[in-house]
């Protein structure tokens, strides 16, 4: 008899589950009940739901919750809390002869708990759940590329600003008012939106506050100051994301800033000059290392947070901003053809400032396959 | 000797866990380790949000991941897959004499697993895990007053383009273009960002398109149908919601089409007339039914949907868009003084169109405090 892997479930938003946008390619803001039997994907869903689910889902069945719940509760007359998803998914599974499931590490674990006291087999899947996702099919790369020309529209409404922005002292002055990382972002985020995306944390960060990777950027933007800006927008009408960073300087820019920038641009050569299908993402993160070795910056952590080079050199992108595979020192991965991912060295010095400079590509057996498309002129006089 | 409750320990990003946004007050997208020991909040960062976390952040230590990953890396060396949050979860453990923790019901199942085969004894809680954040200082009233200011600001955008549309056969035109759902949301979406909010999942949905309540809208509006326009932005400064909607219909109205506004007004009135500390949310709901019931409205399932007044009265509203409490036939759930709740009857009927009218009220002993103001005109001749 063959060994048949356990059923998969799932229970989340598509909001919070990337998974879930892929298994049943239909957008749902609150969590609900999908799972998989005999080969066909079925979604439970409310009456909220229900109808456009029927009409516009890649679901093969689509069942209403509203009776499946009443179901339950005449089920489990004395569950408490009172009978609910979990009582649901044992009826369903009693129904489609399913004596277990497979679910993700995200599966909400008070859920998993319930599933097992109902008598339930669930395995707890290590890592990837769909590990097809990390394989992008061409329309999945025609639609991250369609993510990057958002960034790309986010990042042209940002360097228009800068270089049309005054500098009077140490502020920039645009359409009348001081530019701050926050006129900068509704920028940047307007364009996305106008294009049909949605940029969501959007960095416009100058100075030493763009030494700290994560941050959003608040205040006025100064003159001669680097000043990151990563736009990573997902697209509205199929959930794929950009993911790109390009670093400005409006003004006048010192020899040690170009020297920076110089430094993060060959760094991002020299990974992308490693990239290929049975590389390993370690060893494209080496590549960055050397190029700063070579130049003398050093990376360290100080008690004020750390310096230099601090962050990996890339990850996957798709559904999710964050995804399969990693490039950094501590991951040990081999890449795959048909993959993408950033390529996104930094350098981060306080009293220097910061530079990303970020690019979003398709693993292939040769060299990768450029997926984001955007001018490295930064210097804006 | 009193009985302990365990530590609360959470593992989420900010983007997907209110909770996680409530421990901390820090935004940080990728997930991280934050628990309590001995009354202070203690978070794990990597070093991109190290910096940032210990000038800005609520937790009242800030620990950096990579040496406590570095030694949970040396204390497991045989763990597979090899050691991560789950073996650094058990250092911190330790270190802070800790034998176990409370976890949100939320909380990842993958690492629930491993923490208790690690030997932690984990509970799962069952509903709330800060139920607290259910009763609403005046300052996260405030933040949600905001959050209503930007949806007011939507929708008047929505209102406007319709008004400066024109009504040429059965589209509607809006300088040179065809209006469609999408236009509306840019625009829609745009005000919000000024605002400094951000407005996801914006329903901008016309005629039947507009009887499944969760349907965006998409493709040309047109004249004399009823315009669902449902706003919930978050605002980026606090991550707090609004959540409104208004009905619109550029053009002429039916008799039929007035009495169905009408009929939601009604109802929307009554529930507000039931709202108070110590009310059951389900008599909430029931005025509107009985609204409904005395104008013959019918509400029933029907093999492509459900038809009339199908989902909840209202929900709780905070950092996130649901939350406790929620106001539905199927809930039996008393008010509580401080809850802020969403007020939203809805009747949805193909070939008539759908209508649904929400505002947001603080609950009190009294009357409910309005959160939200905007115009109830809806009909745009």
């Amino acid at each position: 008899m063959p060994i048949r892997a356990p059923a998969p479930l799932l229970y989340a938003s598509t909001e919070r589950s990337a998974d879930m946008l892929y298994f049943g390619r239909f957008d749902v803001p609150d969590p609900f009940i999908a799972f998989a039997a005999r080969g066909k994907k079925i979604a439970v869903l409310s009456a909220l739901e229900f109808g456009r689910a029927k009409k516009s889902s890649g679901f093969d069945r689509v069942l209403p919750l509203e009776p499946w719940l009443a179901k339950a509760k005449a089920a489990f007359p004395r569950a408490t809390p009172r009978a609910g998803a979990a009582e649901v998914i044992a009826l369903l599974a009693r129904a489609h002869g399913l004596s277990g499931f497979a679910v993700p590490e995200d599966f909400p674990a008070g859920l998993l708990d319930r599933l097992r006291r109902l008598g339930l087999r669930i395995t707890v899947a290590s890592g990837a759940f769909f590990p097809e996702r990390e394989v992008k099919t061409s329309a999945e790369a025609a639609a991250i590329r369609e993510g990057n020309r958002c960034s790309a529209l986010g990042i042209a409404a940002a360097r228009d600003v800068l270089r049309a922005s005054r500098i009077r002292g140490n502020r920039l002055w645009h359409r009348g008012e001081v530019l701050t990382s926050e006129r900068l972002k509704v920028a940047i985020e307007t364009a996305c939106l106008e294009a049909g995306a949605v940029s969501l944390n959007t960095i416009a960060s100058g100075g030493d506050q763009a030494c700290d990777p994560h941050e959003r950027g608040h205040g006025p933007l100064r003159p001669h100051e680097l000043i990151i800006v990563d736009v990573f927008p997902r697209v509205t009408a199929t959930g794929y994301h950009g993911d790109m960073t390009r670093t400005f300087l409006r003004g006048r820019a010192s020899e040690a800033q170009r020297a920076l920038v110089a430094a993060v641009r060959e760094a991002q050569l020299a990974a992308l000059g490693k990239i290929r299908a049975g590389a390993n993402g370690r060893d494209v993160h080496a590549a960055c290392v050397a190029v700063f070795d070579a130049r003398g910056y050093q990376t360290k952590r100080t008690p004020r947070g750390s310096v230099g080079f601090f962050h990996g050199t890339g990850h996957g992108l798709g559904l999710d901003i964050h995804e399969a595979p990693r490039m950094s020192g501590a991951v040990d991965y081999t890449l795959k053809a048909g993959s993408v991912v950033t390529v996104e060295p930094g350098l981060y010095y306080p009293g220097l400032g910061g530079c990303r400079i970020e690019d979003v590509v398709q693993v292939t057996t040769a060299r990768p396959k450029m997926l984001s498309a955007a001018p490295y002129e930064w210097e804006l006089r």
